[in-house]
């Protein structure tokens, strides 16, 4: 059997052009490669057109506890025009290896599978969680793969993300949790009138620079240790129309909020519900939370990863929880959960890149972790 | 000499489909008549498309003082689609003359030609001041007639406007003056950005808020005997894209005041600007004065407009500064003016209509006005 080498794997999984929600063959490569290295592996597919169909995969080795698992998504992003090089047709370089998926996330994949190469040998159960869903609406993806581990009784005891964390280098950056995010949008009603007349109008703009206002008003909270102070921002007004002279009879709106452990979405909906009603009575409020905040409080699972880190860069990695979302949102309702993969600055770009030598670095990270995990 | 009747020459008057700018052989029926009637008569053309050309029509007779002036508009506004019968082709429907133009304002020259005719002998000089651009863009109309005026000596003494100013009966409202109207856009600059990264961006609708409840809150006045208060409206707001997680980089907003004559269009405008740097330093503030307060106060012209409306109708009219602009803005700047016409309700609507009654009851009215005004 020839060792696994994370750079010609992440060639052949970047070769598959799996945008999201499409598979190409890209999970065909995984699989055998997972059976060659002593995995046992289910596919499945959910959803319909338009999020779906996604196709899933979840491979296991050896048994019981503790159980380790990987998380990660083989879908990518669409690669834009303009790049150097065929996104799809992987080229290396000078020092780095061009294709979509580099980075976000074929790369740490490839690199993780050549970890569980090395340790075949291992306590408890290892595993690798792949979705082919992330990048899109994550409906069918992580959430289906839970809904299936669950109706088998499987359930990690710790999970590794391979979302690219690394900042500036790889090893710099760990995140042990992620802040949620809600989008929220607000219909604020009034009566159309001629400008003339404003006392037959009911101005709805008016309200509006009300509600802003007190919605960047309202108190979130300060942060804590881990995070940054929760955050809202509206991201969208509209209004009136090209009609000099007309009061309109609707505005609108549309904010985020970002949100720490120490908010819940639901609760945060409500508040900006009161708050609407309060301005406008009858405001029309719709909300979609996109993920709670979760933290991993610091312990044993960042310990493992921050030990391995430094064993190979030398670098004390910072535990972040900054950024946007990822799936470890969903993960992290089964257990302690960290994410840690590549450098992170071209992800979703043109030209997205990574750097060789990190491939083969990052496949010892990963190696140390499952030694530590499950030695 | 057949007398002039009021309803033949308004439908001779709205046969000719004068939407702005024109002139679709209406001025030629007016020139006919007046000349018949005494009438010295001048007519010009001014501007280019696509606002013109516009043909105007200045028409005197008499000499010396005082001079008393009646000025009106052959435009009108385009018809719509979906009238009970053409709105070119004037029709009578038991009490009502149909035809687009019936109000506002061929119906009202009918009557003043009518009015003319039968004050053949009088005092000082008496002259008609007719636009063919109120209702559009207004630049090559009145403003042009001034113009023409200033360069001949010519300066009425009082002008009556024919507009229609009754509200619910002929005869309830004279209008002695208007407030004025400015509308002004703002941009606000801002840097765009990650909803998820805040302090790398800044948002210019949080900016917008802040500006709403600032202009909503800038003292303007309470108002006084003769006007409402002056009062500020934001027509249109918007920023920010479909992209639930970017912060947009700018915000724009369009508002506009109406202001009655303790303000002046500039003053006000300034006043927004240094609102808007406030918040939004290098915020980009463009204004359009339409026009500026005007009030005739209550006295000699107004008390022969109310004498004669009384006499004819037994109504004592209401003075008002309400509702929108009119060519008044730009003749008040000669003299005391006056506005007085026919009810209101139909004006610039589907089925445009004239009770035929109120015809002959406003040419008797305008008959004792230059009688008053001349006799």
């Amino acid at each position: 059997m020839t060792a696994i080498d994370p750079v010609d794997l992440t060639r052949r999984l970047i070769a598959c052009p799996s945008v999201t929600p499409l598979e190409a063959g890209v999970l065909n490569v995984l699989e055998a490669e997972l059976r060659t290295i002593g995995f046992e592996v289910h596919r499945f597919t959910a959803g319909e057109a338009p999020d779906g169909p996604v196709e899933n995969l979840f491979a296991t080795r050896g048994s019981g506890a503790p159980h380790f698992a990987f998380a990660g998504h083989v879908d990518v992003v669409p690669a834009g025009a303009g790049w150097s090089s065929n996104p799809f047709e992987p080229e290396i370089r000078g020092d780095l290896l061009y294709g979509r998926g580099a980075v976000d996330m074929k790369g740490a994949i490839a690199a993780f599978l050549a970890a569980c190469e090395r340790t075949a040998e291992h306590k408890g159960t290892l595993s690798l969680i792949i979705t082919g869903d992330e990048e899109g609406p994550a409906v069918h993806g992580t959430v289906a793969l839970m809904d299936w581990m669950a109706a088998r009784g499987i359930r990690p005891d710790m999970i590794l993300v391979g979302e690219p964390t690394s900042e500036h280098r790889l090893g710099d950056t760990v995140k042990i949790g992620r802040r949620g995010s809600v989008n929220i949008w607000i219909d604020l009603p009034g009566t159309q009138g001629h400008v003339a007349y404003p006392h037959l109008a009911d101005n709805p703009i008016t309200k509006l620079g009300a509600l802003i206002q007190a919605l960047k008003a309202m108190p979130l909270d300060e942060g804590n240790d881990w995070f940054q102070p929760s955050n809202l921002e509206v991201t969208e007004v509209s209004g009136g129309s090209s009609a000099c002279n007309v009061i309109p009879g609707v505005a609108h709106a549309r904010l985020n909020i970002r949100f720490n452990d120490m908010q819940k979405g639901a609760g945060l909906v409500a508040r900006v519900r009161a708050i609407a009603e309060d301005i406008a009575p009858g405001a029309k409020v719709e909300a979609k939370i996109s993920g709670e905040a979760f933290l991993t409080a610091p312990g044993a699972l960042s310990g493992i990863v921050t030990d391995a880190i430094r064993s190979e860069t030398g670098l004390d990695a910072t535990l972040s929880t900054s950024g946007g979302t990822s799936d470890a949102r969903f993960l992290s309702k089964l257990c302690p959960v960290v994410e840690f993969g590549l450098p992170n600055a071209t992800m979703h770009k043109l030209d997205e890149a990574v750097a060789v030598e990190d491939l083969a670095i990052l496949a010892a990270i990963y190696e140390r972790i499952i030694r530590a995990a499950l030695g």
